[in-house]
């Protein structure tokens, strides 16, 4: 199995840490190591080095390199344009089929937290034998919910399928985009539902077939990547073609309009982190329900989140449920049940004139 | 008239920025220069430069010859030990009075904002023509209160007992300490109380003579130093008897035992900013009811104070009555009615190993 771990994101809502030259998979919001580091880190135990793969967009290529100094240049996937997960993943099957034709490719986040690692990689290993027992099958990894979260897409769980490594796989029932909370609710006591953490395991030749059958004007594109693959034309045919791929996500173009879409239920303690809320669900909090990743005095403050690594000092007196993150040249202050307006401050930013130096 | 401005104070409510080394007085907090500089400027209608003197505490002095190049170190009066009010003006009078036998005094704070300083200046000359008329009378200069405030003190108007330069005298009915919010608003709507803003005119000599009465003791003490002025021996002496002398308010040693005090109302756009809540009351707000001193965002953020003078962006989202004051090396966040709780800050750090460095 080959394994891409894919680092293209921005991270927007977890301003002002994440920005477009240092988003949020390069930074260490959880331990010593970046999220992009943990990331290749966690799989390491069934993941040799060289099966590894980063793909990210141009403009984060060099900060990729830097993250991860043992990653060869061969092995970093370079997407000249921001084109949705589509092309992204369909640029991921192109290249290593023609590398290793037949391949198994698990396809990874960098920008998540799972406290479960090794139940990770048990399986990934898990979803490679449901590939092997039937390649024409799409492996999601669900996560099991551990509340009621709007924030996420749902997975319907079907009816067991077959097992694999004797772990049940299950046919997916559905695909079900953020629910409002008395449908989330719903969702997770019913036990039939997991999130949908976007990561895959698949053949990469049945994904481009897939594309070939539901998206033929993004196959044709990728196709003609593909014939440059080991060419002196290549870059420059990624560099022509790529930026003008239809930009669609995989979900839209091949997940919700194949058959044999399965998922196996994940239960290790993964967050998207995608909101500085988040952060409190995998860090330590105080007794007061306050996460202080700072040094901080708190006087009459509870649920609160501070955030500020740089050694400033932070005071709060009589504070509840507010977000407070401090990355040296910026502030922001949000209650913690607001913090998805983060964009509003970054689409502001994008206004302004001199708004660039933060973003 | 001689002015003496008393700069010994230390401000800890508008910590972060008032520090022990740097307080309140020395900060810019309205206009650009700081409030110490402002209180001399505003009496510079009246004053020559060589009537002003300045009072403060040995580990200040350095920092009020910085903030004042153009006072001579005759008119930097250093009290070697913060020993409150009494002894504060009793030093005062002291120098002033064996400098310039049988002169008048106005003694006045650095630490307060005065939106009409001409006003303020007119009403010192009728404080100074009221002690011409009576050489007997303290007048004190009450601020008509303008909402109900609790954290001050109040000042009974009694009967007008004289006229100076055409305005009413009153004789002070009764001191009252800080007053509960319904008494505050009793006092508010009768008219018949001022606030103390702790500024007074006086004769030094007649000031003396009260200490002698009510205080013996600490008079003795500064009839020592007095017999050492202009001697070799005025500073020792000043160091070895100042910091024994009795620790008292000079409202208690003197004023609410004395007969013939006075008091001229004025309305002068006083505010003590004693608070961060307090600067809302004496700079501009937007349109949400915000203070904003700082480069910042605001989305559905009212009623608000963002202090952040050193370019820092300071993005605030869903936030109502909130203080955020960010020093560089601390960051302050309270909500505004629980602005005097700053000193529970100030006091942890007291406690901290490291805290020093914030004081």
């Amino acid at each position: 199995m080959k394994f891409v771990i894919r680092a293209g994101g921005i991270g927007t809502r977890l301003w002002p840490f994440s920005r477009r030259q240092k988003p949020k998979q390069f930074h260490a919001l959880v331990g010593d190591r970046s999220m992009l580091q943990t990331a290749v880190d966690r799989i390491g135990s069934i993941a040799k080095a060289e099966d590894v793969y980063v793909s990210t967009g141009a403009t984060l290529a060099k900060g990729v390199s830097q993250q991860l100094p043992d990653l060869t240049s061969n092995r970093l996937i370079v997407e000249p344009a921001l084109r949705n997960t589509g092309p992204a993943v369909g640029l991921e099957c192109v290249l290593l089929e023609a590398a290793f034709p037949g391949c198994v490719v698990a396809s990874l986040g960098s920008d998540h937290h799972i406290g479960k690692p090794e139940e990770f990689c048990r399986l990934l290993e898990v979803a490679e034998a449901a590939v092997d027992a039937n390649p024409d099958e799409l492996v999601l990894i669900g996560v099991k919910p551990w509340r009621a979260e709007t924030g996420f897409g749902y997975i319907q769980k079907g009816e067991v399928f077959h097992e694999a490594n004797g772990e049940p796989v299950y046919r997916v029932g559905g695909f079900k985009e953020k629910p409002d909370a008395a449908t989330a609710e719903s969702y997770v006591s019913s036990g039939d539902y997991l999130w949908n953490s976007n990561m895959f395991v698949w053949r990469a030749a049945r994904v481009l077939e897939l594309i070939e059958e539901f998206e033929p004007d993004l196959h044709a594109g990728l196709m003609e990547i593909k014939a440059a693959v080991g060419t002196d034309a290549q870059q420059s045919t990624l560099e022509r073609v790529y930026p003008r791929l239809k930009e669609i996500a995989i979900d839209n173009a091949v997940l919700e309009r194949a058959e044999w879409v399965a998922v196996v239920e994940a239960d290790i303690d993964w967050s998207d982190i995608g909101s500085w809320g988040a952060l409190a669900d995998v860090l330590p909090v105080d007794e007061h329900g306050n996460l202080v990743s700072a040094d901080a005095i708190t006087v009459d403050t509870t649920g609160s989140t501070v955030y500020a690594p740089d050694g400033k000092l932070v005071a709060l007196i009589g504070v509840d449920n507010l977000v407070v993150v401090d990355s040296g040249d910026a502030l922001l202050i949000v209650p913690k049940d607001e913090v998805q307006r983060v964009r509003e401050i970054v689409d502001k930013l994008g206004d302004r004139e001199d708004g660039g130096k933060y973003l």
